[in-house]
C-alpha cells in the first residue's frame, strides 16, 4: 500500500520546519490518504516525510505549510455483468408498473378538482407510485431525540403496500450513522446547550424581521466576527438555511454573460442558484482539474456562444466534500487555476468545515493554503456546529456587497438567536477558546474515526467512495432491493443509515451512506462494521475485487 | 364615511344565521373597511346588517359564512408636482455620483485580485455608492433585544460619511413598529418560551439532518397535523425558511409549458419561483380580478405563445396581504375567476396568516371561504407566530408529492425543534387549545389597534396606502430624503419603524411602513402617532388632500 508521490506544481522548493509547525504537523499525523489510487498526502518535518499511513515520499513545503494531494482519482467501477442486473432491475420495476397502469390506470383526478388538469403528472409521478412507494419506509424516517451518537427512531408499518405509514408506538435505539454531526455538538446538554437556553431566554426565539430590516441582532453580529476569523478572511455575512444561502446568493455574483465552471456533482443548491443567476454553466468531470483547465480555457478562447463577446467575468464552483462521493475537492489545482486564468473561485465547504484540516477550518485548513486564495467560501452550520443556516465569507468588499444585494439578506428572516448562539458556542470550542482542549479533541477524534472506519470497510471487500479524510463514506451497493434492505436490516440491528438511489445519484450508483461523528466510539464503530458486514454477506455486496491486507488496523 | 355595498358576484342568497353564527358574527364586529374607495365589508345578523364601521347596507349570506369584499380599488396619486420633484431628487442624487466619479473613479481592484474582472459592477454598485451608502443608517440596524413591543437599538455613527457604521455603545429603547410581530408571540417569557425551552432540552437545536433522511422529529409531525386542523385542509408541510418556502416549491409544481398568472406586486420569492421553474409568466395589474381574467382569458385562448399549443396547467398566484401595499387580496374573485377557468389557486399567506380573520385563519378566514377552494395555500411562520420557517397547505395528495419532490425537504436541513415548539403553542393558542381566551383576546386586539392606527394616520392628513384590515400599513412620503429623516427622527423619539424605497418600490412609491401588533397598547399607538404627526410636519409630510372629518376615533 506504498502511495507514490510526485511534485505538485505550485510547490516551490523544500523548506525546514520550525518547531512549532512539527508540532502542528506531528498533532496532524493522522490526517491523509492511504488509497493505492489517490496520491498521497504527508507531511513534512526537517526536509523528511512523516509516513502518514502507509509510507510515501519526502515532498516540499510552500512557505511551512503542509501540503497535501487530491488529484483526480477513479473511484472502483462495478462489473458489466453488475451493472447489467442494475439496469434490470429498474427495467423489470418500471415494465411492471407500466402494465399495473396500463390495466388499471391512476385516478389523476382529485376530489373537488373535476375537470382540472392534474397538478402533478409524468414520469416522476409514476418513479413515485411504482419505485419509490415500495421503499418508502427507508426513508422520512421520524425520530424523537436529538441525534447524537444514538438517535431514537420511531418503529412504522405499512397496512397497504407502502401507501402510506403508520408508527408501531415502539422505538429503537440505533447508532446514528445519518445525520450530519460530524463533531458531535448536536447535543442536549453541556456548554452549547446551556448557552443557547441563555440565548433563547435574552433574545427570544426570532427576531422577526430580516437583516436589513430590525432583524440585526448582537448575537448575529459577534457570529460574523467569529466566523471571519475562524476562517482567517476579512469578513463573513450569516443567513438563515444553508441550502438558500447558495440559491440566494450566486445571483448576486453572477448574472447573464458570466461563465461558470462548474463540477458535475455539485449540490443541487449551487445548480438552481447558477440557474437563477442566468450565467452561461459548463460542467467539468468530478474533481477533475486537468478537464476544468481544458475547458475554461476553450470557453475563455471562444467567448460568449453567441455573441463571440468575451465573458463579463468567470468563476470556477466546486464544493469542499461531496456529499454523495466523498470526495474532497483538488483545491491546490483549482487554485493554481484559477490564478492562472483570472477567475474566481467559490468553494462550498457544506461538509468540509469543522470536519476537515488540523484545525477543522474545512477544505482550505486541510490542504493548508491561504484562506485568501479562495474568493468566495461558503459554509453551512447545519453539519459539524449541530446548528442551522449557512454562511459567506471573504474579502470585506465581497460581504459589504452581499449585506445590500443579497436575497437571503433582504427578504429572508435572520437567523434564529438560539441557532446563533448554538454556532457561537461550538465554533469558539473548535477555536480552543474557552479554556478547554475540548475542540481538538473532537477533530482528533472525527479524523482517527474515519479513517479506521473507512479502511476496515474497504478491508471487508466493500467498495467505498471518497478520500480516506472524508467522514462521508458512500460504500456502493448498485441495486435498488439492497440499499433498501441495508436500510431496513440496519434498523433491525440497532444501527440508522442513510440510503440513496437513483435519481439522486446515477442508475449504477445505488448506495448506502455512513456520516461518521466525533460522538462515536470505537467499540460503536465495530458494531456497525460487525453489522453491515453481516447485512452484506445476507445479500452479496461485497463487490470489491481489490485484494486487502488482512493485518489489523489500528485505531 | 358611508360605505356603498354591492351584491358580490358568487352570493346566492340571503340567509338566516344560527346561534353560533351570530356570535362569531358578533365578536368579529370590529373587521371590515371604512374606506370610501373600497366597498365595504359587513356581516349580517338575521338578515339585517350589522354596521361594522361607519354604518352599510344589508348583503347577503352564502351558506351561512359572513361575506367581505374588499375589490381593486385605487390608492391616492400623488400630484404631478411631487412626482417631479421625487423624480428630480433622485436624478440629482445621480448626476453628483457621476461628476464625483468621473473626476475621482472608484478603485475597482480589489487586493490580491489585481488583473480581475471587478467581481461587482455595474449600476447597482453606483447607485450604493451614491444614493444608498448616505442613508445605509437606516438599514441593518443593530438590535440587542426580544422584537415585542418595545425594542431596543443600538446607537450607531458614521465616523466616514456613511461608508462605515460604529456603535456608540448607547442603547434606545423605542416602540417597535418595524418587526412583523402581529400578534406579539415574539417574547421570552410566557407559555411559548417556556414550551420552547423544553423542547430545546429535549431535541437539541437542530436535527443536523434533511426531513427525508433523519430529519423528521415528532415536533415537526406534530407541527403540521395542527396546521392542517388550523387551517382546515386536509395535510401540510413545513419547511425550516419562508423565503425557501416558496422559492423551493414552485418549481415542483410548475414547469416549462405551464401558464402562471402573477400579481404585479408579488413577493420577490415567488418571483424567483416561478423564474426557476420555467414556466410561462403573465403578470396582472395588483389585485384586480378583472384585469387577472382578462389576461387568462386571452393566454388560453391564443396558447403558448411559440407552438399555439395549448397550456400543461395554468396557475394564478396571489398573496393574502402585500407586505409593501398592505392590501388584502381579492380572494372571492380570484376563486371565481379559477373555478371558471379551471386553474389553480396558489395564496401566499405569509403576512396574513394569524393577522387576519376571525379565527386567525388568514384571507381565507377573513372572506369565510371554504379551505378546499384554495388549491394551494402557502404561509409563514416568522410573522403572527414570532418563529421562523413556512408551510404549504391543502389536500393529502399535494403533500405527498411535495413530500417526495420538494427541493426543501431533500436538502435543507429540518426545522429547529425548539422553532417547531414555539410555533405549536403560538397556534395552539390562537386555536383556543390551551384552555384560555387569550388567542382571541390577541386577534381582537390586533384588529382593533389596525382600525384606529389607520384611521387616524389617515385623519392626520398622511396617505395610507393597504385595505383598512391590513397590520402592514405603508405611508406614502415620495423623497428618499424624507424617508431617512423619517427614519431618524422617530428613533431619536423613541418609535422604530422600517423606511422603504426604490428599488424596493417604485421611484415614487418611497414610503414609512409600520407593522402593528397585538403587543401594542393604544397608548403606545398615540405615543407612534404623535411622533408621527411631529416629524410630519418637520417634513411636510402630509400629502393627502382627501378632506377628512374632525370626529375623535374610538379605539
Amino acid at each position: 500500500m506504498v502511495a507514490h508521490t510526485e511534485l505538485p506544481a505550485q510547490v516551490p522548493n523544500e523548506k525546514i520546519l520550525n518547531q512549532d509547525q512539527i508540532a502542528r504537523c506531528s498533532d496532524a499525523k493522522s490526517f491523509g490518504h492511504a488509497r493505492p489510487d489517490i496520491e498521497d498526502a504527508v507531511y513534512v518535518q526537517n526536509g523528511a516525510a512523516i509516513p502518514i499511513q502507509n509510507g510515501g515520499k519526502v515532498i516540499p513545503v510552500a512557505d511551512g505549510k503542509p501540503e497535501r494531494k487530491a488529484r483526480h482519482h477513479k473511484e472502483e467501477e462495478c462489473s458489466l455483468f453488475v451493472a447489467f442486473f442494475t439496469f434490470v432491475s429498474y427495467g423489470v420495476l418500471l415494465l411492471v408498473g407500466y402494465i399495473k397502469e396500463f390495466f388499471n390506470p391512476p385516478s389523476t383526478k382529485e376530489k373537488n378538482r373535476e375537470g382540472y388538469v392534474p397538478l402533478y403528472i409524468g414520469f416522476e409521478s409514476f418513479y413515485t407510485r411504482n419505485v419509490y412507494r415500495r421503499i418508502q419506509d427507508c426513508w422520512n424516517r421520524a425520530i424523537c431525540s436529538v441525534p447524537g451518537a444514538y438517535i431514537d427512531l420511531l418503529e412504522r408499518y405499512s397496512p397497504d403496500y407502502g401507501w402510506t405509514m403508520k408508527l408501531t408506538g415502539k422505538v429503537i435505539k440505533c447508532i446514528n450513522v445519518g445525520s450530519y454531526n460530524y463533531l458531535g455538538f448536536a447535543e442536549n446538554v453541556g456548554q452549547c446547550h446551556d448557552d443557547s437556553e441563555k440565548a433563547l431566554k435574552q433574545h427570544g426565539i426570532s427576531s422577526c424581521s430580516p437583516r436589513l430590516e430590525l432583524g440585526t441582532g448582537t448575537l448575529h453580529r459577534q457570529l460574523e466576527t467569529l466566523v471571519s476569523e475562524f476562517l482567517g478572511v476579512e469578513d463573513a455575512i450569516t443567513f438563515g438555511m444553508g441550502y438558500a444561502t447558495n440559491v440566494l446568493n450566486l445571483p448576486s455574483l453572477l448574472g447573464p454573460g458570466c461563465l461558470v465552471l462548474s463540477d458535475e456533482f455539485n449540490h443541487a443548491s449551487l445548480i438552481l442558484g447558477l440557474r437563477l443567476s442566468g450565467a452561461t454553466v459548463k460542467v467539468f468531470r468530478h474533481n477533475d482539474s486537468e478537464d476544468l483547465e481544458r475547458k475554461l480555457r476553450e470557453a475563455i478562447i471562444l467567448g460568449h456562444p453567441r455573441t463571440r463577446r468575451p465573458w463579463k467575468k468567470a468563476m470556477i464552483v466546486v464544493e469542499g466534500i461531496y456529499s454523495m462521493e466523498g470526495t474532497i475537492c483538488d483545491l491546490p489545482n483549482f487554485i493554481r487555476i484559477k490564478k492562472k486564468y483570472k477567475t474566481y473561485l467559490y468553494v462550498d465547504e457544506a461538509h468540509s468545515i469543522g470536519a476537515l484540516g488540523p484545525n477543522g477550518g474545512g477544505v482550505v485548513d486541510y490542504y493548508g493554503v491561504d484562506p485568501k486564495e479562495v474568493d468566495i467560501q461558503m459554509g453551512t452550520f447545519t453539519k459539524s456546529f449541530g446548528a442551522a443556516g449557512g454562511y459567506i465569507a471573504g474579502s470585506k468588499e465581497l460581504i459589504n456587497h452581499l449585506r445590500v444585494h443579497s436575497h437571503a439578506q433582504t427578504y429572508g428572516v435572520s437567523m434564529s438567536p438560539p441557532v446563533a448562539q448554538q454556532i457561537i458556542t461550538a465554533m469558539s470550542t473548535i477555536m480552543g477558546r474557552n479554556g478547554n482542549d475540548e475542540g481538538r479533541r473532537r477533530i482528533l477524534q472525527l479524523s482517527r474515526n474515519v479513517k479506521y472506519f473507512r479502511q476496515r470497510l474497504r478491508q471487508k471487500g466493500f467498495i467505498v467512495y471518497g478520500h480516506d479524510d472524508s467522514p462521508v463514506v458512500p460504500m456502493i451497493l448498485y441495486l435498488i432491493p439492497k440499499i433498501s434492505m441495508f436500510v431496513r436490516e440496519l434498523t433491525k440491528r440497532g444501527v440508522a443509515g442513510v440510503g440513496v438511489g437513483f435519481p439522486a445519484t446515477r442508475i449504477t450508483g445505488g448506495r448506502m451512506r455512513f456520516c461518521l461523528s466525533a460522538a462515536h466510539t470505537k467499540e460503536m464503530l465495530d458494531k456497525i462494521l460487525e453489522e453491515v458486514d453481516e447485512v452484506g454477506h445476507l445479500c452479496s455486496a461485497h463487490y470489491s475485487s481489490i485484494p486487502k491486507s488482512k493485518e489489523p488496523i489500528e485505531w
